[in-house]
C-alpha cells in the first residue's frame, strides 16, 4: 500500500526546501542568468512546480487547467514531447512573472498537489507515486543546481555579494589508498520498483569486469593543486586531452574556476564571500579535463565509474559534508580513518567514464523518458555529491554527468591507480 | 549671473522624471537586459546618477569620495578616459545593487547635488553650469533609451506585460509636400555659449549648398507600410541596399520590429500592449535599410539632414508628441494644415545623411568629449524627436544616430524628393 | 633481425600508393580545403612525408638538415611536442608549396629514406623499425583521410566533378542475426612488441564482459534509411540524442549527407559522380547520431566495440570492398552466407562506445605519444574499414574514432541487438 | 559613329592585361581565397569574362547559349537580378574549373566578343558600346583587386613568396600644404554620355559648398607612422573612433597591415617580398579607423571627398605610380615641387566622406543597376589610385570604396586642415 502520509509530508519537506534555499536571494538576483549554462533561481522554482502540474496534476487532477498557459511554454526544460518552449539561453529576458508571482505559483500547484494526494483513491494513488517521487528527487537536483547557478552569477558581480554561510577550515592528513581486488562485479542499483528510489540511468544492475586497482582516500586539495600550477600544470601540452589543451587557448584557463591572483595572493569566490585559498581544502570548480591533466601529472589516473561505485558500496553516506550541513563549500578532509574520505558530499568526483547506457537500458515511456537518456552524448560521469547535494540525495549508483568542459558545477578530484 | 534657483529647480525635474518613468517597472523588470544594444532599467538610472558624481562633485565636491567604488566601475558606459569599465553585453547579469540600492544611490547623489548647488561659491557655479547642463540633457536621452529598451525586454516575455498609456488612433490626412528653394543655408545649432543648451554635434554652425527640394508633410503610415509589404518589398531585392538585404537573409526580416502575424491579423507590441495594426499611425521601429527601401519602392528618397533642418527652422515645437503626452506611442497625423506635421515627437525620422563630424567640429576636452565624437562612424543621423522624448529635449538642430541596422529605436519615414 | 628488405619495399608500395590516390586530382584540387575537418591532397602528401622527416631522418641521418625549415611548421599536423605549426583551418590558403613542389619534396625524403634503410647498422635499424613501421601505417590513415577529404570538396563544386570507378549494384540479401554467448572476453590487439602491427590505443589487450547479443550480419541499406526518412525519422524528437537534435535544427539534417532530392528523385554524390540512390547499397555518411536514432527507430541498438571485436574475431578479412577494388564506394551486400557480410570494408561501423583508454593504456613515450591518446574525448568508437581503407589496413582489433556529429567518413549502420 | 576599332582595340588590350597580371601565379596560387573579402585570381579572371558574356552576348549574340550553365552560378560577384550565385566566403573551394580551364573560357568569349564587335550593325554598336566600356571598367577595378587579393593571400604563407618587383626608395621631401579658398564648387564628373568614361556613382555634377582647406602635398611616410606608433597611437583611447578602438581590442591591431617585428626590427610584406620598412616611402594598408586616428594625433583631419577632389581638377595625372610603372608597391615622394604630389597612384586615399548617393543620384536601369548604388552604406570614400591601379583608371572624379575597417586594400594618408 503506497504511504500517503509519507508522500504528503515529504512533498511538503522538498518543496520548502527550495523557498528555504532561495530566501536569502533579491528579486534580482533570481531573474539574472549569467550564462547560458545556468538558469534564473526563480526559473528553477518554477520549473520544479511546472514539473508537478506537469506530469502529475495534469493527467489526473479533475478538471484540470493549467494555472497559466504561457508558463506551460515558459518553464519547460526540454521536454519536447511536452511542446515547444522558450529558448533556454533567453530564460535571463523573462522578468514576469516575478519573484514573487512565482511563490504564487508555488502556492498554488502546493495546494492542489495536496488536494489531489489527500483525495486521491488508492488505485491512483499507487499508480502516480512513482512519477511523485521523481519529482521529489528531481526538485533536488534542482536545489543543488540553483545553488551551484547562483554561484556563478554572483561571481560576476564586482560587489562580491555573498550567499550564506562560512568556510570551514581543518586539516587535510597524508592522501592514502585503498585497495580493491575487483573481479567480476556488480554496477547499478538494486532495483526501481520497490526499495529506494533511483533514476532510471543507474539501472539496470549488471555485471563488469574490473582488475585490481587503488582509489585515493580523499578528494585532491588546494595545496596539492598548487604544486600542479606551480610546476607548469597549466602550461605543459603533454598532460592534457587535446580538447582540454584548445580550452586552455581559446578561455584562458590558468587556475580553477572561481580563483582570482589578487595582489600576489589566489583568492578564492564562495557562496560566503571572496576568501584566500585555504591549502587544506579540496580543490573546487574544476573542468574534467583539468582533472584528467592533474591527475596525469601524478602520474596516476581518474577512476572509472564502475570502479567508483563498487567501492563507494562498502561505505557509509554519514557525515558527508551535504546541504544540511550549510557550509555552502568543501571542506577539509580531516584525519584518515580506514575509509574513503569525502566519498558522499563536498565535491562531485569525476571519472574517467563517458555517459553512456548501462547495457539493457529502457528509458520510461513518454516525456519522462527524456529526463535522462538523451543526454548520454559527450557529458562524463561524475559520482558522489557535494556540500550542495541535499541530504538523502547522494548514493552509491548515483550517476550525475556535465560535458568535460563544465566548471561552475562544484567538482573535484579522487585519484585512481591499477592495483 | 548662472541662475541658481533655474539649476536647482530643474535638477529635481529631471531627477524626479527619471524615477517616474521607471515606476512602473517591478525589480525584476529594472534588471533584464534583451539584447546588448539595450540596458537595465536601473543600469540607466544608476548611469546617469554616476555621471553628476563623476562629472560634477569628484571635482568640485570638498572631500569628496565616491558612494561606491565599485560603481565607479559599474555605471560607466563608455568613458574610456573614467577608466575601465564593466561590460556592456553582462549589464544583465548584475542583481546587486537592486532596483532599491540604485534608489538609495540616487538619494545620496542628489542630496550632495543640492547641497553643492546651494552653497558654492558663483564663479565655480558659472564653471560648472555647462557640465550640470549637459547633465540634465544626458539624464533625458536616458529617459528616452530607458523606455525603448524596456519596450524590447517586454516585448520577448509570452506574457505580453504592458508598461502604460493606450493607444491614440485617429485620422492620417493624405500625404501632402512642402517646397523649399534651398541655395546656400545654415546649418547647425546657433551657438553654445549662451543661449539655448546644445551638444557638442550640432556645432559649429556652418553653410551648406541645397539644391531645390521638397519634403513630406506626414509620416508614412501602417496603411501604406501594408502596401509597400503586400507589393513584395521585403523580397525584391533591387529595393535594398546591399547590407540591408543580407540582414533580410540573416535575420528573416519581414515586416517591421514587434509586428507579428496572429490568426492572419498583424498585431503589433508596444508599450500599452499588443494591438491590431492601425492603419492611420505611423510606421514605427523600422531600420535605415527599411526606409529607404521603402522611400525607393516609392520613387522618393529620405531626406539629408541638412534639408531637415533647413526645412524644420520654419516650424514650432508645439503639439508635438513627446514623453509629457503620455501616449507612449507615435499618433495619427491629423488634418493636413499647411505645417510639417509629426515632426518633432511620434518618431524619429532616418535621414539620408551618415552621421559624420560638422566642418570645424571640436569636441569637449577631457572625458566629457566622448560624449558624442568618438560614434561618428557606421550610424546614420535621425532628425525630431518621438513619443519618448522628454519635452523640452526636442529642437530642430539636434542630431540623433544610431545604426543603420536598429530598429529597437521608435523611428519613422518622412519621405523627400528632389525640387 | 629486423627485415631490411621488407622494409624497404613496403616503404615503396606504401609511399607510391600515395601517389597513385592523388593522381586524378588536378593541382587545383589538391590546394582546396572545404571545411577545417579536411585537409588538402597535397597537405596529406607533405604532412605523411614530413612523419617520416621527422621521427626518422632527423635523429637517425647523419648532418641531418630539414629539407625547408618551413615545412616543419606547415607540415605538423598536431604534435605539440615538435613545436608549434600552421593553423589548421588555415591550411587551404596555403599555395606554396605546390603540388608539384611537393613531389619534389616526397622525392628528396624518399631517396634519403631509401639511403638511411639501405646503409644503417643492423641495431640502429632494429631500434626505429617500429617507428617506420608506424610511419606506413600512419600514411595509410592519411590515403583514407585524403579520400574522404577531396570528396568533400569535390561535393561542393556545382560542377559535380567525379575522382575515378562506377557504383557497383547488386543484392542485398535479407538481413540476418548472429548470436553471440559473450561472457567473460578478451578484447585489444595480441601484442605490440613482435607479430603484427598495431596502433597504440588497441592495447593492451585485457578482459571484457559481455552478456549475450546478436549483431546483424550486413549494413543498413539506403532503401531501409528511406523507410526511416518515410516515417519522420528526422522530424520525431523522441529517436534522437539531445545532441542530435540540436544539429538538426542548427543544420538542417534531413537526410545523410550528400543526398540531395532533384525532381523527386534522391541523388547521391560519389566519387563516381553524382548518381540516383540505389535502396541495396548501404546507406553511407551518416553521423552517429543519425546511426543512433536509426537504431531506437528500429527498436535495436549499436553494438558495443567489445561485442563488434569479440564477434570479428571469428570472421576474415577476406574479399573485403578495400581500397584495392577500387570501387570507392560501398557495395550491396550479397547473399548471406553465414558470417558477418560487409565487415572489413563499405563503411566505418559507429559503435555505441566512446574513444576512451582501454585499462592500462600507456601511450608511446615522445612526440609520437601524441598519435592517439590525447583524443580521447568527445568521439565514438568506428570498426571495420571502409571503401577507402587501404588493403592490409584493416583488422578486428582496429580502433578508428570521430566526433559523434561527423558525416564526412565513409561512415554505415550494423545493428546490434541483445542476445 | 561609335569607333569599332577603338572597341576591339581596347578590349584586347584591357583583356590580355588582366592574362599577363596572372601569368607569374601558380595554378594553386590562382585558386586560394584567404578571406570571404577576398577572391581567387582564376575567379576574377572568370567573373571579368562573365561579365561580357552576361551583359553583352546573352541579349547581343544571335543563338546565344552560355559557355556553361554552371558559370553563370558560379561567376555572379553579387547581382542578384541575373540569379543566384555561389556563396562568396566559398569561392577558395571551387578547385575546377581550373586556371587552364578558365583560359579556356576566356579565349570561348574573347573569340565571340570579336565576332560580335566585328560584325554588329552599327546602331546595335551604338547601343552596346557604354556596357562594354563599362566592361573594360569592371576588368581594370578587378585587376586591381587581383593584385590586392593575392597580396592577402601570399601573405599568410610562412614562404614569403614574391609575385614580382622590387621596391624603390627615394626621399620623401619634407611635409608642404596648399591652400584652397573653397567656395561653391563643382563636384563629380563632367557628363556620362560622351566625352570619358565614369561610373554612375560620379554623377550627377553638383554643386557643393567649401570652408576654405588646405591638403598635404604628400602622403604620410612609414617614418611619420613609426613616431605615431612610438607616441601610443595604438594605445590611446582618445585618439580613436569607438568602433576602431573595438577593433584594436577583439584583432590586435598594433601597427599597418602586413607589418611584422622580427628581431626589434619592422618588416613589411610586399608583392616584391618581405623588407625592412623604408622611412621615406608612403605608410601602406591602414584602415580607415587608423587613418582618422593618425590625422587626430597630427591635430588635422582627413580631407572630404569633396575637398579633394576640387583640388585635383587642377592636377595632371602624370608621373603617377600606377600599374603600368610595375613597382607594385607605393613610392617615395620626391622633392616638393608645388603641385600635389603623389596624387594619383601610390595609396588610395581616405576621406572623411560616408560613401553616399550625390544628390540626384540615378543608378542605371537593369542589373547594371547594381553595379554601384546598393553599396552606399557603411563604407567610405577613397580618392585617387594606388601602384596596383591601371593606367588610365585613375581621375580626380573617381570614387572608391571600403569598409573603414578594410586594410588589404592598397591605402594611404593624406592629412588635411581647415583654411
Amino acid at each position: 500500500m503506497t504511504d500517503r502520509v509519507y508522500l504528503l509530508e515529504r512533498y511538503d519537506d522538498v518543496r520548502r526546501y527550495t523557498e528555504q534555499l532561495a530566501a536569502p536571494l533579491s528579486a534580482e538576483d533570481q531573474t539574472v542568468q549569467s550564462m547560458p549554462d545556468v538558469s534564473p533561481t526563480k526559473w528553477h522554482r518554477a520549473h520544479v512546480t511546472w514539473f508537478f502540474e506537469t506530469f502529475v496534476l495534469a493527467s489526473n487532477e479533475a478538471g484540470f487547467t493549467p494555472f497559466q498557459d504561457t508558463y506551460w511554454f515558459l518553464f519547460n526544460s526540454y521536454y519536447e514531447a511536452v511542446g515547444p518552449r522558450y529558448a533556454r539561453a533567453m530564460r535571463g529576458v523573462i522578468s514576469r512573472p516575478g519573484a514573487h508571482d512565482v511563490g504564487g505559483y508555488r502556492h498554488n500547484v502546493d495546494a492542489r498537489m495536496r488536494e489531489l494526494l489527500t483525495r486521491v483513491d488508492e488505485d491512483t494513488l499507487t499508480k502516480i507515486a512513482g512519477t511523485i517521487e521523481l519529482g521529489f528527487h528531481h526538485e533536488q537536483q534542482h536545489q543543488e543546481l540553483l545553488l551551484m547557478d547562483i554561484k556563478h552569477a554572483l561571481s560576476l558581480n564586482p560587489l562580491q555579494p555573498t550567499y550564506a554561510g562560512g568556510l570551514i577550515g581543518g586539516d587535510a592528513d597524508r592522501l592514502g589508498w585503498k585497495e580493491y581486488n575487483g573481479g567480476l562485479v556488480e554496477v547499478g542499483h538494486e532495483s526501481a520498483s520497490d526499495g529506494p528510489f533511483c533514476f532510471d540511468n543507474e539501472l539496470p544492475r549488471h555485471q563488469a569486469w574490473l582488475p585490481p586497482y587503488r582509489l585515493a582516500d580523499r578528494l585532491i586539495t588546494n595545496g596539492e593543486w598548487l604544486e600542479f600550477m606551480a610546476d607548469g600544470g597549466y602550461a605543459r601540452s603533454e598532460l592534457w586531452l587535446s580538447d582540454g589543451w584548445s580550452r586552455i587557448a581559446a578561455d584562458g584557463w590558468d587556475s580553477p574556476l572561481y580563483w582570482a591572483l589578487q595582489d600576489g595572493v589566489w583568492m578564492e569566490h564562495t557562496l560566503a564571500g571572496t576568501h584566500p585559498i585555504d591549502e587544506n581544502l579540496p580543490v573546487c570548480h574544476i573542468s574534467h579535463y583539468e582533472a584528467d591533466a592533474y591527475a596525469r601529472w601524478a602520474s596516476k589516473r581518474l577512476p572509472t565509474e564502475a570502479e567508483w561505485e563498487h567501492a563507494a558500496r562498502f561505505e557509509k553516506v554519514v557525515a558527508a559534508n551535504l546541504a544540511d550541513d550549510q557550509t555552502w563549500h568543501a571542506r577539509a578532509a580531516g584525519a584518515a580513518n580506514g575509509s574513503l574520505r569525502q566519498l558522499f558530499g563536498d565535491c562531485w568526483e569525476w571519472t574517467s567514464s563517458a555517459y553512456l547506457p548501462y547495457p539493457g537500458f529502457q528509458p520510461a515511456t513518454g516525456a519522462i523518458g527524456e529526463y535522462n537518456g538523451k543526454f548520454m552524448s559527450n557529458q562524463m560521469v561524475l559520482r558522489g555529491g557535494c556540500a550542495f547535494t541535499p541530504t538523502g540525495h547522494a548514493r552509491s549508483s548515483y550517476r550525475n554527468f556535465y560535458p568535460p568542459s563544465a566548471r561552475w558545477p562544484l567538482t573535484g578530484v579522487r585519484l585512481a591507480d591499477d592495483g
